[in-house]
């Protein structure tokens, strides 16, 4: 009855889902991400968007961030898909993200399958009823990844 | 009487707000000065930004934008404090834009100079009371124009 109660509870409130990247350079194949991230915790979905720290991107791409991370954070979180955004930790840790946002729903995008295997794995190892959820590649657009925005920025204005 | 229920009208619905630019590699400069300029519209303001085309930016910069037009309407559209976003017309003329648009105010960046001369003078010309508001240069982050992203970015990525 108890369970049942929260269940009914959680239906209004809206699934947590949770995504989480770097945003560098920020493009649509971004905001298409986070809109099927949202979608895939059904209506009423509250989407909550860790943005990497510039240290952990460093350590992560041999390479820093063209934005700081603050900036990087406050552009997530002017997007009108976008609940909230928080900056991640140094040390970033899955388990502890999911202890502290209690998320229904994580999103991953579709060049994080690093970042899936340790979710599941958490997941599992948790015992949690979390979906864990692939967001597929963006349709047909060259400029779908912030690596190739800056290829071509260095093409444009080298010299 | 006619004039006062329009108006009363007018302040109900809230005013409509036309802002413009190229957006190309989105940043936090670009979503201060569209929330000032909806702010400029008071409560209510409605939001409607005109984003460049590709044609019209080489054209004036001699430069392709790095991001298409289409991506870049999409992406200033999916901004929260954005209500609609359009592209502009090829040969742009700001005197076609404010008879369809019909906004109460036109906000002009730090940095459009020339737009707010013609659009000043559009304004005189037609008589109509439309406000012109010159946005301030947002705060002292670095990365507040397209162009310092692109030198920033060649830089890291040269070689």
């Amino acid at each position: 009855m108890a369970k049942h109660k929260r269940e009914t509870m959680k239906k209004k409130r809206g699934k947590i889902v949770l995504a989480s990247g770097t945003f560098d350079l920020l493009h649509l194949g971004h905001v298409k991400y986070l809109e099927e991230a949202k979608k895939a915790g059904g209506s009423n979905a509250k989407l909550i968007v860790i943005v990497a720290r510039d240290k952990t991107v460093e350590k992560r791409k041999g390479r820093k961030p063209v934005m700081p991370e603050e900036e990087r954070k406050a552009l997530v979180e002017s997007l009108k898909v976008v609940d909230e955004a928080i900056l991640g930790r140094e040390n970033f840790d899955i388990s502890d993200v999911i202890d502290e946002i209690k998320p229904d729903v994580i999103a991953v995008g579709h060049d994080q399958a690093n970042i899936e295997e340790q979710v599941r794995k958490a997941v599992v190892r948790k015992g949690l009823p979390i979906q864990v959820v692939r967001i597929g590649r963006y349709g047909k657009p060259e400029l779908d990844s912030s690596l190739k925005i800056k290829k071509k920025v260095t093409e444009l204005y080298k010299g």
